[in-house]
C-alpha cells in the first residue's frame, strides 16, 4: 500500500481549511559578499511572526540531489510521488500553453527545423524564427485530421509548438523524430510496443504532411518532433483527501497541473495582491486552496538576486490578507530552488512553514533556509507536507486500532 | 529486501542486553501559558542526565502526519512495518481482552444491538447495555460449534463482544454485518473471494443462531459484526534479531502485541515499581526486554495534563532501578503521541534517547520534544529504531564485504 492509499483511507471531510502558499523556486544560495540567500536577505515580518507560532523544516521535493522540473516539484506538493506519476514533456508543454488537455490525449514537442535538398537535419531551430512567425506556421499545420485522429497544432514560443492528437486508441510509446543533432535525417518514427503501431502511423503520416505544407517556407521547411506523452490520469485530490480543492494560479502550467489533481482553477489576476484577493472572494467556496507566486522563479531563472528579494519582500507584504482569514492550516513552501546564483532550478531543499492551533511550535522564529535546518519538522519529502496539513486540520482519523 | 530481511541476514546472539522502555503516549504539545509540553513540564533528572550521556532524535510510528493506532505504534518500535503487517481491529479488540488467540482464528469485534419485528436495527448499542449485562448475553453464545468451528463469545465492555472462531479453512475475507446505520437491516454476510465461502456460511449460521437465542432479550436482540481479521503470522522476534525477548506489560493489549512477536510474556504487578521490579528479577534470563508504561496514554487520554506530568515523573524517580542493572542498551520513547490537549492519539513525532556505551552523544541534555529537534538520531521512522539498538549492542555483523 503506497502513502495515497494509506491516506485515501483515513481521510476525513471536515469544515477546517488549508491554505497551501507555493513561491516557485522559493530556496536559494547565499550571495557572495554577505552570505545570505535571497530569503535569508529580505525583510519578511509576517513570515517571521508566522514560523515563531508555527514548526519549520526543510523538504526534498523528489530526493536529495534531484533538481525537479515544475512538473515533479508541484505533483509532490499535492502529495502524489513524482517519480511514479511522472508527466511526460509533451503533455507538460501542452499545459504550459493553457491547451486544454483530454484522458487519452497524446502529446509531443515539437521544433520547426531546416533541412536540405538530401532531408539532412541544418538547423533543429530554423534559425529561431519568430514568434510571430511561429504562430502563422502552426495555423497552417493546425486541424489535419489523420485516419480518424485530430491533430491540434499551438505555438509556444520561437521555433517551438505542440502537437496534441486526439482519437481513438493512441499510445505515446513511439520514439522521437527529433536526432538531437544535426547533419542527419529526423528518425524515423516507430513503435517501441505492438500497440503503439497505429499511433507510429499517424505521427509518420503527420510529418509526410507538414513537410509538404512547409516545402516553400525555408528556413522552417520541417519539424522535429520529441517527448510523446499521454495525458495521465491520476486519483483526484478529492478522491484521496476528501478535499474540495481549488487552485490560485496565473500561470498556465500550474493551472494545468492544478486541474491534473482534479483542484478547481479558479480565474484570478496575475498579480500577488490579484491572487490574495481570488482567495478572499472565494475563501468559503473550497476547503483547500493552493496559491501560487510564479515571480520568485522568474527572477531566479534570470539571475535576478534583488529582484527575487522584493516579490519576497511582496508576498510577505500581503501575507495578512492571508492570516486574517484565520485558516485552520498555513503551509508556506516553495516546488523547488530556483538560486540567482545558477540562473536555473536546483536540488537545494526548500524550506517550509506550517502554521496551525495544533501543530508543535519549535525554536524557530525566522523563515530562512538556515533558520529551517534546525526546525521541529526536520528533513523531509516534500510528498509528506498533504498528511501533515491534513493531521493538522483534524482531517485524518487514526491508523489501525 | 526489507528491512527486516536485512537485519536477518546480519544478526548475532550475544550476551548484550538490551532494555525497550515505551512510555506510551509519551509525546505532547505545550500547555498555553506555559509553552511546555508533559515531558518538557515533568521534573526528569534522570532522564536527563541518560540524555545527556546518550544519543536522541524524534521518531514517527507511520510516517509524517498519520497519528497510529497502538498497534501499528507497537509494532513499529518492534522493527516491523506497520503498514504492511497491519492487525485487523477483530484480532486487536481480542488481544484487549487478553483473549488467547491461536495461529489460524479469526476474530471479529460485536455488538448487541436492537432489531424491530421487521429485522430492521433500531439501535446498534441495544441501549448501552451494562457490561455485567454484556457478560451475561456473552455466556449464552459463547461455545458453540458450527460445522466443525468452535466459536468464542467474549465481553468487552457493556454491548461490546469479541467473537473468535476457531477450525480449518477460516478466512477473514468476509463483510462485516454491520450496516453501520440504523433504519437498514444488517447486512448479509458474503464471501470477498471464493476461498472464504465456508467463512461466510459460518458466520452467517452464528448470527441466525445469535438472533434464535437472543430473541427474549430485548433490547439485546441481535448481534452486529465487523472487522472479521486472522491472527497474523509474523516472523519472531528470535528469528529475525536474535533475540530472546521478553515483555514486561500489564496491560492485555500489549501483552498480546508482544506475544505476536514472539516474545515471552512475563507476570507482572501493574504498577511502574512492580514493572521495574519484573525486570530485575528476570533481567538475567533474556537478552531483550520491552517494558511498557500505560498510565501516561492513560493521562492523555482523559486530558489531564498533571496526571500525564506525574507519571511521567513517576518513572523518572524509578529510572535508576533500570539504569543500576547496567542494560548494554536503553531506548526509551514510546509508541505514539498522545498530547492532553488533544485527549488522544496523534501524529506528533516522539522524543526517543538511545544510551549505550558506543552510541554518538550529541548536545542534547534534557528529554523533551524541543531538546530531541536537535538531537543526533535526528528525525527518522520509528522502525528503525530495531537495527540502532542492535547495533549500539553490537549484535550487527558488517552489511556486505
Amino acid at each position: 500500500m503506497d502513502n495515497l492509499e494509506l491516506i485515501r483511507g483515513i481521510a476525513r471531510s471536515s469544515s477546517s481549511r488549508i491554505v497551501l502558499l507555493v513561491i516557485d523556486g522559493l530556496g536559494g544560495l547565499p550571495k557572495p559578499g554577505t552570505g545570505k540567500t535571497e530569503l535569508a536577505t529580505a525583510n519578511t515580518p509576517h513570515l517571521d511572526q508566522l514560523a515563531a507560532r508555527g514548526i519549520c523544516g526543510l523538504i526534498d521535493p523528489v530526493s536529495p540531489g534531484i533538481t525537479p522540473g515544475s512538473g515533479p516539484g508541484h505533483l509532490a506538493l499535492f502529495g502524489y510521488d513524482p517519480v511514479s506519476f511522472n508527466i511526460g514533456r509533451g503533455v507538460l508543454e501542452a499545459m504550459g500553453i493553457g491547451f486544454d488537455m483530454q484522458p487519452g490525449d497524446v502529446a509531443a514537442r515539437g521544433n520547426f527545423c531546416t533541412v536540405d535538398d538530401t532531408g539532412l537535419v541544418t538547423d533543429r531551430r530554423a534559425g529561431r524564427i519568430s514568434t510571430e512567425k511561429g504562430a502563422k506556421l502552426c495555423q497552417l499545420l493546425d486541424g489535419l485530421t489523420i485516419d480518424g485522429v485530430k491533430l491540434f497544432v499551438r505555438p509556444v514560443r520561437e521555433h517551438r509548438f505542440v502537437v496534441v492528437f486526439r482519437g481513438e486508441g493512441l499510445s505515446p510509446d513511439i520514439n522521437d523524430s527529433d536526432p538531437q543533432q544535426v547533419g542527419v535525417a529526423p528518425r524515423v518514427i516507430t513503435a517501441l510496443r505492438p500497440e503503439a503501431d497505429r499511433m507510429a502511423g499517424i505521427a509518420s503520416q503527420f510529418i509526410a504532411r507538414a513537410k509538404t505544407i512547409l516545402a516553400e517556407h525555408h528556413p522552417a521547411n520541417m519539424v522535429l518532433l520529441r517527448g510523446f506523452s499521454r495525458h495521465p490520469q491520476l486519483p483526484t485530490m478529492g478522491e484521496i483527501y476528501k478535499l474540495k480543492p481549488a487552485a490560485i494560479a496565473s500561470y498556465p502550467m500550474y493551472r494545468g497541473l492544478a486541474k491534473l489533481v482534479g483542484m478547481e482553477v479558479l480565474e484570478t489576476g496575475a498579480s500577488i495582491k490579484d491572487e490574495f484577493a481570488t482567495l478572499k472572494q472565494h475563501y468559503t467556496d473550497y476547503d483547500f486552496f493552493f496559491l501560487h507566486i510564479k515571480g520568485t522563479d522568474a527572477a531566479g531563472e534570470d539571475g535576478d538576486f534583488n529582484r527575487k528579494v522584493r516579490v519576497i519582500e511582496e508576498v510577505d507584504n500581503t501575507l495578512n490578507e492571508l492570516i486574517s482569514m484565520e485558516p485552520d492550516v498555513i503551509v508556506v513552501t516553495g516546488d523547488h530552488s530556483t538560486p540567482a546564483l545558477l540562473k536555473g532550478h536546483s536540488w537545494h531543499p526548500l524550506p517550509i512553514l506550517l502554521y496551525s492551533k495544533w501543530c508543535r511550535p519549535d525554536g524557530v522564529s525566522e523563515f530562512s533556509e538556515s533558520a529551517c535546518v534546525l526546525g521541529g519538522l526536520g528533513r523531509f519529502p516534500a510528498t509528506q507536507i498533504m498528511p501533515l496539513a491534513m493531521a493538522n486540520a483534524l482531517k485524518l482519523t487514526k491508523f489501525g486500532a
